[in-house]
């Protein structure tokens, strides 16, 4: 990362909360202390965190459990060197508290948050396990299309200006204007490193040696990456999670919860709804890479491409809903649309409005992906293939269709012709020698 | 207004300033008493405001003068019944001091702000007058297109992603977004009211009855008008001014200042762009009413096509300059970019980029024509012509070219599409009967 920020002096009272400190520290705080029952001494806590920049812990007593998150004041995938501001906290539990107003059940209940040590405890999510988890080992989830498409039609629709009064809203987007230390981490590590050398980029060496430079090199690539990093960037249409992969979603087959939204700001709706697609991509083209049996996978194959389809085609369904129910902002004003007439006009706009957003979500899944398979973080659907030309194989399909979809993306009208597109390169042998 | 803000307690201290006490005010700021010089009983004070929103006085002495403004906690134009935060003299500040430091010598001097009073005293432009009466009088100001496009280029690009770091961007979005309830008076009355029956609408009767008409029920104009509004609400490109017309100009023939900056927030740069077009198409429309003999003004008519002409042209050369000389922001970052055919390939981009931006401009300056037209707030470049069928004539013929602009954009692709379909208007007698 180019131009991290500056060591930041944590402040005043900030600790890190090791074993014995935080069971002091909970056992100070009545309400934990009671949904866990019994004495501090005898709770276990043992840190789980398995993502890039927090420690987790999970604490239980006789009573029950809960999830306790700490913010670090650097990035704990890289280590102090890479300093990231505690704030990320405030902004994370800022974004609970909406995302649990607007989609009430799908995230984690908030018991406690304490600025000062950028700490947050909640519910404990069990048995739910990390959803990419259970994609590479071939789960499929019958609940999660319908669950990942009101989250996300709810947050985004009723953030954004057809919901939200303008002066209301630029108020929000002033509250997360201060998390800029993590869209940056977004800008840099999604939007511009894969497409330069950069030190921490990673890739299946050497399969996929030839396609990286060539990633580097592709200046219509580099054209439309940097037109999705100003989008990124200046388009504040709604309260955005900021990393809606399904590493940030916990499942059972009955229940999902949406996790970690450490990095929401205002921010193009298209970014949430391609990052989820796109990580439904990535599960797809990996699947093969775990097959042992010939075809042993196509029921999950099948329900993933279907997956990707009800994500779009509900998801469309519950924002025209909602635009048509709860229209309370102040774009398309209900008065310019009046009659019969006015109404069968404003729903082929709310068409044209969902078209667009289609065509911005399918750009940003192609930005999603490409960070995963020639960038600093990678995903367990492919680096779980042990043999590397196995996985290369995986993410060449996977690759190719993000350039297509990044670089030709009307040629994307309508999520069938992503599935489509996917099912033929499902058995593509890539030629690894150019 | 179908929601104003509700009545504004005005914070203590604030108090508007009379003649005897603006005097007493002033004499005890000793930078102001200098300039000023003598005793304050000997300063002439003159209240000038002919806007809308605020007071204006000018205070003069033996040695000099200044201009005063001071925010009443309503809208001038309309009374009490109509109440405005006072904060916007923040904001009006916040914005000429970023203008002076962004374009030196295109903005007034502040001499003194008080936020308590919403009060700003400023250096007293003499003998400037405003743009608008110097076009209505058939005046050509040779300095204007070169001042007005370093103007934009300068405060546009500066302060875009091209040129600011993405952080420091945010924080910039963030320090104006307490401004909304300016915003929301320009979408109100430039991006819905003139497309419905609004109480406080006006337009030329009976002549103009029947488009008026038309207006409010053309369903396509609405889902244009109600795009343009998402787009100023939703478009934080860079710090605009807010309302650049041609009365928020003040001008000799050897220089230009642009006042005003109330309404400045971060919103699309088209908006800034489309409003000098605009205004200078209506003066060009309104110049044949304003004849005494015919092709009296043929010299003053050709010197604002070719104006408009040249806004477009040298602040696209200003900001294509801008670009490849201060492009210290995180938007296409360089090192995307290298080597020649890099360097070659973002130039192409960057002309991209400008096209972009001319569309936004025609739209948006189709917008600010026709609110002067169908809305609330009227040009004196019309107003002044007395004879009512003949100013009906020059607005419908501005009508009918906005109306084109904003229906059929793609149509003007460059500027002298737009200069050719005003020239070809000029003669065009509306059938005022349908």
């Amino acid at each position: 990362m180019d131009s991290r920020v500056a060591p930041q002096p944590t402040p005043g009272g900030y600790r890190i909360l090791a074993d014995s400190a935080l069971r002091d520290y909970l056992g100070r705080l009545p309400a934990i202390a009671a949904r866990l029952g019994g004495l501090p001494e005898a709770w276990s806590v043992t840190e789980v965190g398995d993502g890039n920049l927090n420690l987790v812990f999970i604490v239980k007593g006789p009573s029950g459990g809960i999830a306790v998150k700490q913010a670090l004041p650097y990035v704990r995938l890289v280590g102090e060197s890479w300093p990231l501001p505690l704030s990320r906290a405030h902004y994370e539990h800022l974004a609970l508290t909406h995302q649990a107003r607007l989609a009430p059940g799908l995230v984690p209940a908030v018991l406690h948050h304490d600025e000062t040590l950028a700490l947050t405890a909640m519910e404990l999510l069990e048995p739910h396990i990390i959803m990419r988890k259970g994609l590479v080992a071939g789960t499929c989830y019958p609940r999660f299309v319908e669950d990942i498409t009101t989250f996300m039609a709810r947050t985004l629709f009723l953030s954004s200006d057809l919901a939200v009064p303008a002066a209301q809203k630029k108020e929000g987007i002033a509250a997360f204007a201060g998390n800029h230390a993590l869209c940056k981490i977004t800008e840099d590590l999604i939007f511009t490193d894969p497409y330069r050398k950069a030190e921490q980029n990673r890739w299946t060496q050497p399969y996929l040696d030839a396609t990286a430079a060539r990633f580097r090199e592709d200046l219509d690539l580099h054209v439309a990456i940097s037109r999705l990093k100003l989008k990124f960037m200046s388009s504040p249409e709604a309260l955005i999670h900021g990393d809606l992969h399904t590493g940030s979603i916990m499942v059972t087959e009955n229940e999902t919860k949406v996790i970690d939204p450490e990095f929401a700001f205002y921010g193009p709706m298209g970014f949430d709804v391609g990052a989820i697609i796109a990580n439904l991509l990535m599960a797809y083209f990996a699947s093969d890479g775990h097959e042992r049996e010939l075809s042993e996978r196509q029921a999950f194959e099948t329900w993933v491409l279907h997956a990707i389809e009800t994500v779009w085609t509900e998801f469309a369904g519950k924002f025209l809903a909602l635009w048509r129910s709860e229209a309370k902002g102040d774009a398309y004003p209900a008065i310019l649309f009046e009659g019969a007439a006015g109404a069968a006009r404003l729903e082929r706009e709310r068409q044209g409005y969902l078209n667009r957003l289609f065509q911005d979500t399918v750009g940003f899944a192609a930005a999603k992906t490409i960070r995963r398979i020639l960038g600093l973080a990678h995903n367990i659907d492919f680096e779980l293939i042990e043999d590397l030309k196995r996985r290369a194989v995986c993410e060449a399909r996977s690759l190719h269709l993000a350039r297509t979809m990044m670089l030709d993306t009307p040629s994307f009208p309508t999520i069938d012709k992503v599935t489509k597109a996917a099912r033929a390169l499902r058995g593509w042998q890539p030629d690894f020698s150019r």
